[in-house]
């Protein structure tokens, strides 16, 4: 019922491409307002046609940023018209000063667009302990407003990059009763890159999924036609993050500004219940979460982490999660080294019990251990050659169980301490 | 009351040196093989003039080398008479041959020395998924221990290492009542380090701790001429490791074979309770610890992470683990770079509650984040020049509370990617 579209490799003035992006009921823009000294675009905007519903998810890090606490309250409120979002400041850990900027800023877009402030959703990702420059995010919005455009998303989805090296846009589509909804899903993550998302409301933190959370600077914005209730917002939303979002990782560390959001304008008079909504979602965001680990900071694979055979799909979801974030997992990787032991190691590390003497391990389609003892030289070779390619699949069979669960991740190499051991985030 | 002496610099032929290292009781020996293809040191002895009371700690991870399935069965039984590691094979993960191998060659020592085969305690590091060349170490053994000698604790050090750069040997002596009993600790770590200990007996995983616990092969032997309770030993032993080995991190992935034995011949006639045992344990294996970290696979800096103002110490050890075993803490450590948001960051995800606001971060002396704000440029810097430093402390004072504790862990810069990317571990 539904088509899936990944429109990520080129941002080229493409009006074919551009006009792919378009979601009924939405405009988006991107500009430079100095913010970034590259004069970068560094300032993005999507506003609805009018008040829209609205769900969201923030970084449970304890350590959130201004912009986190503002528009987790106000998406609680009322239904939202815009999202406001700078790159290359995080207007984190600076002081009340951090603060009182998001709110000025966000009250005079709301004065321009002619709605309440607590209307305008704010979002900051780039250095941290930063002054942000307020006067010149308020001095951008005329521009920025001009800019507005329906075909634009690719403007947005270049503004909120940092380390980034290309804009992420992807989309799927939903047949019903002859007519069709879209779903735009605009993301932006590369480092400190492994979302731990609660639902607006929740205290940060606190509980054993927090406990094992880890990191990364990762916004995504949803915008959908399709026509929803809030609840159904809500509801999809956080189960399908937990397929996605939270189920990628880069470098295992959970960024102070993470933050979801996903706004429907109803345009296309397509009602979808929140099933039908969490199944287009995770079309739109699974591709996205990957597209994400792929421009992991100095990244040159993905791999998708399955496990399976557990009792259940928590205890699959521990292992995965451990494994995907195992440095020496990850250098192996980065070596194309097709090294079971690591992996075995990292699930039995897992605090989840499993027989060792029992498990398979699987690098595409070659088992490279089986019953918990190695198989031949040529499937180590073998193995090696998938591992060549930019995605695969590494697969650990640890039981009979229904279990299963599957995690992103990156290779941990050499570019991945070039951008982190001088880059100030 | 006591004195403690690191003896890692040199192994040179230091009959002073080779002095230091003699506990009343114990004979050492380290020979090379045949099984490391390199031809080093790789068949280590330690010997008791008699049967000796023993305390043994081993990895929490599920998947378990052969030999510390054995070691463990058999410290619970009966005093120990010897210690009989190999190192360039591990002995897991290669089936049940694995098993009778280690078997077999602890039955040839025992028959050699007099004793029963369960006198004697196993252990492997190095390569996992291979068999283990027993026959090899047999026909070793009456080299061996023909070279067993009171003065060659550094040729055992030498002969139970993988990619360490050097032998780690550390000695405390305390005083009482005008005799001297003396603590020798030997060992072996350097990646796969994340030590995650519990006493023999007690089920691999399933708590907290090992769902936390993180992983490397890790090789303790700690002999002292102390006369102690079997007890005590224990309880000392399990007390100091929790704040030695067990806060000690290079890559937070823990070995299936890491194991630290403790063993007294009480030949020095000076009997210590658990607390003095405890105190000196923890002078000698403190700096082992240090030292095994800043061996770490390719690592050039060490640093005390020491969380404070916490509710308790249990919590203080929550967020400094975290902090230890960030990727982007890790890493600005190689940049030399006082990143504290990073610190917060990490200190944040950790699952703990505590006030971002008033939180402060110093690197060395120097204070770089006060009241959750950065403080100066000047102060950046600063930090910056105390990070040249092969050794430093880096201090999160996170409240008022009573609580805190300290992990050392090592950079994360190009030469772990180098040592791991390739390596076959």
């Amino acid at each position: 019922m539904s088509t899936n579209t990944p429109i990520e490799k080129s941002f080229a003035e493409s009006s074919a491409l551009a006009a792919q992006t378009c979601v009924r009921g939405f405009r988006f823009a991107g500009i430079a307002s100095g913010i970034k000294a590259s004069g970068f675009l560094d300032l993005g905007l999507i506003v609805a046609d009018g008040p829209s519903p609205c769900a969201a998810l923030f970084t449970r890090n304890l350590v959130r940023a201004h912009p986190v606490k503002i528009a987790e309250e106000r998406v609680l409120k009322k239904n939202v018209v815009a999202f406001l979002v700078n790159s290359g400041n995080a207007n984190c850990c600076n002081g009340s000063a951090g603060y009182s900027a998001a709110l000025e800023t966000t009250s005079a877009l709301a004065e321009f667009l002619g709605c309440e402030a607590e209307q305008v959703l704010p979002a900051s990702t780039g250095v941290i302990g930063q002054a942000l420059p307020a006067d010149r995010i308020t001095q951008a919005l005329p521009q920025l407003i001009e800019n507005l455009g329906e075909e634009s998303a690719f403007e947005f989805a270049q503004a909120i990059m940092t380390t980034d090296r290309y804009p992420k846009v992807f989309r799927t589509t939903v047949e019903k009763n002859g007519k069709t909804a879209t779903v735009l899903a605009i993301g932006k993550g590369a480092g400190m890159f492994h979302p731990d998302l609660s639902p607006a409301g929740e205290l940060p933190l606190a509980d054993e999924d927090a406990l094992q959370g880890l990191h990364a600077t990762m916004l995504v914005y949803i915008v959908t036609d399709a026509l929803c209730d809030q609840n159904d917002l809500e509801a999809a939303l956080e189960i399908s993050a937990d397929k996605t979002f939270n189920a990628a990782t880069v470098d295992g560390d959970t960024s102070t500004n993470d933050s979801v959001f996903l706004m429907a304008s109803g345009a296309s008079e397509v009602r979808l219940d929140a099933d039908e909504l969490r199944q287009a979602l995770e079309e739109a965001c699974g591709p996205l979460a990957r597209s994400m680990v792929l421009d992991g900071e100095g990244a040159e694979h993905a791999a998708d982490i399955t496990v399976s055979g557990l009792g259940n799909d928590a205890e699959a979801r521990d292992i995965a999660r451990v494994v995907a974030t195992s440095p020496l997992v990850k250098t192996a990787m980065a070596g194309k080294d097709a090294n079971w032991g690591r992996l075995l190691m990292a699930a039995g590390r897992a605090g989840v019990s499993f027989n060792p003497e029992k498990a398979s391990v699987f690098v595409g389609e070659i088992c490279i251990c089986r019953d918990g003892v190695p198989t031949t030289e040529e499937d180590d070779r073998a193995a090696s050659a998938v591992m060549q390619s930019r995605e695969y699949e590494i697969r650990l069979v640890l039981g009979k169980g229904p279990g299963s669960f599957t995690y992103v991740t990156s290779d941990l190499g050499h570019q991945y301490i070039d951008v982190n051991a001088g880059y100030r985030s």
